[in-house]
């Protein structure tokens, strides 16, 4: 999941560090050996083999559940199976949510199933009441206090294909803020298109929050047919609904951040970061989210350590962010004292499509190492693109303490299609465009490696770390 | 659903009726009239909204069940509405299957969930076994007896797309005899891998037959995704499954043939038959199967009536079809002494693919009449191909009387990724190719009655019914 959408463009204003001193360059030797990395890359199937395992052997892995913890486990030891030098765990703690079961009912004359899945942190109960449309969430928080009292909203929105998955914001708006936006004029339920793009019969689910003070209700997405179907529907007269949700929270659990590093042959107490999250949504077996993430991570620094790297390279597999960021933020108070030992990070946790652009928020003094990183990243097809990006999710709260970050853009044209639905399975992963996405992160972590000089990380003055997710 | 590949040969050899006296032929000025129809039709939406409003009106509607009452009320208003002059209802009874809940879960080290469905017909159960995987339903007709004794057979055949959907062959064939082949070497339940193409979290059910003397197991389609998931999880070791599923027989109920007729203007007495079934399965809304057969016989009739064709036309939407083909042996058994009447009939079950191919299994004495009505469907892109086709599933038994069938065929290369699924909605259908399934409908039905002379369907000696469903 990529929460940070929305911050992006506030990080790149805020999050600028103080310039270096002098000139960060990179040397000729070492992207001379980025090309043959570039080359290994391609060629190689480590990055799959990883996704491979996890998606397989452990499967769906909702945080906090036992097979969250097997996660955490299989990561420890494929961090050890590929030679990572050290590794440990840092532990994560956050309340525990669970699903288990959702129905929904069209009642009357047109009665039917539809298909629906409870949001995140729903709160569970067996509801019954009309539908009332709302074309967007706008028109949801316009509509008369009161005016739902015993009603269910639904809220409409329909996300299109976008390749930086930009309509996320208005669906995951939707889902975030819906159900609290709907409480506040009366109603009993919520429901909501899928914020997604598939238009089989999958539904997308993720977080919502209820604002404090108010009663959670049920709250639930739909397939984007069953939306079609609902429209319809109400295009012949009014609805009446029966959502059935059996879900909620179940104390706290503790989970893991998995930490594997590659120790740096001349410079090791300096990092350069990277990883994606560890955890996944219940439905699918969380394939491109983020299984390929950690597969890419693991994979890219498996492959540079053979050319024994300057800096240390460190991989993180961070625990729950699906439900609040947890292990970024974990991280990130672990960590806030060593800011300037994190060189540069760069996380994926976009999916696996094609890496089609390269940025990064390093000072001008930086600027030619990574417009040398840049054009070693050209060959595959990869744009430098200066006013785009941003730090990914988990490490976002990192990137707000001062953290540089550099950011390879995903093409998400197809990522709504699975992203938190059933059908986020290893199948829909490309082979080629992962080897790919691991050529990309190798590249770029062995040449951030070798860098003669910094990027600009520096610790920040508190209180700077609001937009982070 | 089309049960009547593995049929169609043999009809094509058993069933050519005997030679009429003298050619028949099309006049002049009806093929004149059928490039009209055949302009409208394209321009026409009737087909559509039919099949949107029982999509939509109805939804899924079960044989048996109370959404299956709606849809016999539905269609005897929609015929009206669509100003067919005679409207009528004839009984189908058959036993009473429902489904409930179904489960299913990789137990041990990579516990996970299953998506599974069962298959029509399967009783219910909760067991626990090993599984024992099959390539296909050889190779377990192969395993010795006993070799199963409380193990699950996991058959594991994959169908891949064919215009005329010609693998259904083997996933039906399996789904249909691989839970008795599994009773009979000792399994305590029955997996299959889905019978169709979709690469998404969907499954296929579809009926099974439990072979009289067995005790019935549990039996269950799996999604393709989780279908690799199983397969890869067997490459590890032994897997332990656990499937539960709450579905079964409930009594017998009674559903109905609604038929309508637009009477012809100077042989009201000889019929010309068309149709499509009234009933699906639970998961989708029987968009492709077959609300759209349903859609394309009664628009086309509809259309053809503006031009009051000789003969009557009686459009028939059949019951049960899914769970049996009870609609259509009701209607043969009721209909067995008017074979004659039946000039030539074509059903439309095989979705709402572009129609690409026409033939009629008519004598000798109407080949001048069929290679006419080819004529006329060629401007549709249709092609005359003397050696394939059958007379789809309802109209199997009356064909198997000795009434002429003629088949329009529809192009099947996607309809293995909806049949049966929860993916077979609304959505999924091209208004454009069903205009022109319904200009290929109304032009065969509108030329069939006006030929002079007969196609002809004439009564068979008895005994000769095997092979049509």
């Amino acid at each position: 999941m990529r929460r940070s959408i929305l911050a992006s463009a506030l990080l790149l204003c805020v999050s600028m560090p103080l310039q270096a001193a002098s000139p960060t360059t990179i040397p000729d030797a070492a992207l001379t050996t980025a090309a043959t990395l570039r080359q290994q890359a391609l060629a190689d199937d480590t990055g799959w083999k990883i996704t491979e395992s996890l998606t397989t052997e452990v499967g769906p892995r909702l945080a906090g559940s036992q097979a969250d913890a097997r996660a955490v486990a299989w990561a420890q030891a494929k961090f050890k199976e590929l030679g990572f030098d050290k590794v440990w765990t840092e532990p994560v703690t956050f309340p525990r949510w669970e699903r288990r079961s959702e129905h929904a009912q069209v009642l009357g004359e047109h009665a039917q199933s539809l298909v629906v899945t409870a949001l995140g942190g729903s709160a569970g109960g067996t509801i019954e009441g009309e539908i009332v449309r709302f074309p967007d969430l706008a028109a949801l928080q316009a509509a008369p206090a009161g005016s739902l009292t015993g009603k269910i909203a639904f809220v409409d929105f329909q996300m299109h294909k976008k390749r930086d998955g930009g309509d996320y914001r208005y669906g995951g708006g939707i889902r975030g803020r819906g159900p609290s936006e709907a409480i506040k004029k009366g109603a009993i339920g919520f429901l909501m298109r899928s914020a997604g793009t598939t238009p089989h019969r999958v539904v997308n689910t993720g977080m919502t929050r209820y604002e404090e003070g108010l009663t959670p209700i049920p709250a639930a997405a739909m397939s984007i047919p069953d939306a079609d179907q609902l429209e319809r529907l109400l295009a012949l007269g009014p609805v009446k609904v029966r959502l059935a949700l059996d879900c909620g929270w179940d104390g706290e659990a503790t989970s893991y951040n998995v930490i594997g590093e590659i120790t740096g042959r001349s410079k090791p107490k300096e990092i350069v970061l990277t990883g994606g999250h560890l955890d996944s949504w219940d439905l699918g077996t969380g394939a491109i989210d983020d299984a390929a993430g950690v597969g890419i991570a693991m994979a890219a620094a498996h492959l540079v350590a053979q050319q024994h790297p300057a800096r240390t390279l460190r991989v993180v597999a961070f625990a729950n962010e699906e439900q609040g960021l947890y292990g970024g933020r974990a991280y990130a108070k672990a960590h806030a004292s060593e800011i300037k030992q994190h060189v540069i990070a760069a996380e994926s946790d976009f999916g696996a499509g094609h890496v089609y652009a390269f940025n990064s928020n390093a000072p001008a003094s930086a600027k030619g190492a990574i417009e040398a990183i840049a054009g070693a990243l050209k060959p595959l097809d990869v744009a430098y693109t200066p006013d785009q990006g941003d730090p990914e999710s988990d490490i976002g709260a990192m990137a707000q303490l001062g953290m540089t970050w550099a950011w390879l853009g995903h093409d998400g044209t197809d990522y709504f299609d699975l992203h938190h639905n059933a059908d986020d399975t290893l199948d829909k992963i490309d082979p080629k465009d992962l080897a790919q996405n691991v050529a990309a992160y190798a590249v770029f972590l062995y040449l951030a490696s070798e860098a003669k000089g910094d990027f600009g990380s520096a610790p920040k003055a508190a209180g700077s770390e609001k937009g982070a997710h």
